[in-house]
């Protein structure tokens, strides 16, 4: 093992660069060194690690000359274009775009569902996507328990999932709707897609399209919900269906999960298994109203869980409500769990 | 058939009172009179009816003495308290609240559904919840296709839902995280339930709960869904679930739908089926973005459908997102249709 890393974020100005600097102020990886790195036009800014500030270098692929671990978001095109250059010269890569996610050799991972694959890691783990990722968590110890035979989910995600600019972008909407503005007036240019050729207001608005649109009236997003679903749960047999929603939420994603399991359990077996389980906190009491919220979820790493209840009707169903920091567990600390579990599994470098 | 109605609102100053009015001022229902009703509080203030000026009347039990029909939009206490004075006095009440609706004597009405159910009223008519009515309107036409097993839906519910104070609560809200204010300081004491314990913010917010909680650990808004619908639909054999969810949108519900037919069908079926089908438009084209949004659907009568696909797991299993305006298909309008129809069907005196 290695007491210390040379690490760098590849899009370190970012909605999650931001957070993955925060994420690796606090975690116990050993660093020796940290290398912020974006594109020329970021290149030269200063950001604070630890109260210290560094400038933000251009990337290249020299950038990765003395790193050991390399995080990137910078888009996926990024991802394709540098992350080989790094793996080359020896960089592991954590990669948070969707690039490499269903590469068969590319380990897609949640640290508390599927730590395992790592071994296979051959130079780049790829990060899953935020929506993903917290239903992983919430669900894999009922998996566990009773095994899970299908899944329905509906999301409520927040605009920090399509950066900062969309951020910006609903902000300004709100602003412009509180000063009376119409609808049809309001500044859009960003969400729902910004690649996609409409864009719509979102501030004070549901959009069901995150992601373009895909095979069979899906979008990428709710594409990407399915088939990493069965890559981390290593489950090609679970039935999963997605419905994919941006609402006016700055930071957290909310999800409607449906699950039937396998076996016979209990609201109360559910509830107490998910208290045990690592990186869930089970917030559940509808006597005293207390739920997950995404406002409460903000900043915080774990994924909480609450409306737990079973399904009226149906045998072994149920349903829950899960929340957590679309940012944090769903990316940047996510990525920093992973470097730190490739550290304890001594699989930096291989 | 009258050839003219004296008609009461009661409640006439509330949100939805003040959308019956717009409702009325287009109605093909023949008006002799508009009575405006309210509390002593809100007595004397007036209010436009096409251009003229009409003074709000305090409530009281000889307000019915001339009125043939009155819609209630005032509360539960108010109905529970005034519409059998009103049908007394040979009004029939189309009542808003949630009063009367699982009343075995009261009809449960959405015309496009059940008017024949308008046959055995006793002087009282209930308006569904406004998140049932416009998942009857887009389910009732597949239901006659092709039957209808199970329904599994989570909805995304505006605001305006829970009254004209917790609009301007959240637009209060919006504005103060705009101006930099932490959650925890923003102002707060109507949502998500006025008369219960806890206030939470909902601006840039998502709260799983709306109505009180009630059995199962699901909340009343919840049992409603399940409820209300079975009657409608006069099928206690349906299965359904709901999670009911507050988004920050000021207008218009949307909900993703699942639904399991009973017998098999298509995509294509399904799509012409409701675009033939009452008060339905369907806006369903993945290739243009085309898909039903809350925005677009402020001030419209019809129930939009849209994201029609198959599931990808379930055979028989369908995905749906159906959007409508709240106030309008989920209040006003469907009272003031079921006037319309009480008039059609000659069902005003009995």
């Amino acid at each position: 093992m290695s007491d210390g890393y040379n690490v760098a974020v590849v899009g370190a100005t970012g909605a999650v660069g931001t957070k993955l600097i925060e994420m690796l102020e606090q975690t116990n990886l050993p660093l020796k060194k940290v290398k912020l790195l974006a594109s020329k036009r970021s290149a030269g800014r200063k950001l604070l690690f630890k109260g210290e500030g560094l400038f933000v270098e251009e990337l290249t692929a020299e950038s990765f000359d003395d790193v050991d671990i390399a995080f990137f978001s910078a888009g996926g095109s990024t991802s394709q274009q540098f992350a080989s250059e790094a793996v080359k010269r020896g960089t592991v890569v954590i990669d948070n775009t969707s690039q490499f996610r269903m590469d068969k050799d590319t380990p897609l991972v949640v640290p508390e569902v599927n730590k395992e694959a790592l071994k296979k890691h051959q130079g780049i783990v790829a990060n899953p996507n935020c929506s993903t990722i917290q239903m992983m968590v919430a669900l894999e110890p009922i998996k566990k328990l009773v095994g899970i035979d299908r899944v329905i989910v509906s999301t409520y995600q927040a605009v920090s999932g399509a950066g900062a600019r969309a951020v910006e972008e609903v902000k300004q909407q709100a602003k412009e709707t509180l000063d009376g503005e119409l609808p049809e007036n309001l500044t859009t240019g960003i969400l729902p897609v910004a690649s996609d050729k409409k864009h719509y207001p979102q501030a004070f608005n549901a959009l069901a399209q995150i992601d373009e649109f895909a095979e069979e009236g899906y979008t990428k997003e709710e594409w990407k919900m399915v088939n990493e679903t069965k890559k981390i749960m290593a489950d090609n047999q679970i039935k999963i269906s997605a419905t994919c929603v941006r609402v006016p939420v700055i930071t957290s994603h909310s999800e409607s999960i449906y699950i039937e399991t396998k076996e016979e359990t209990s609201v109360a077996q559910l509830r107490e298994t998910l208290e045990k389980a690592d990186g869930v906190v089970v917030e559940d009491d509808p006597s005293q109203q207390i739920y997950p919220q995404a406002l409460n979820s903000v900043g915080k790493k774990d994924t909480f869980v609450g409306r737990i209840r079973r399904d009226l009707d149906i045998d072994n169903g149920y349903h829950l409500w899960v929340v957590s920091d679309n940012l944090l567990k769903g990316a940047a600390w996510n990525s920093v769990q992973i470097a730190e579990t490739l550290h304890e599994m001594d699989l930096v470098h291989v």
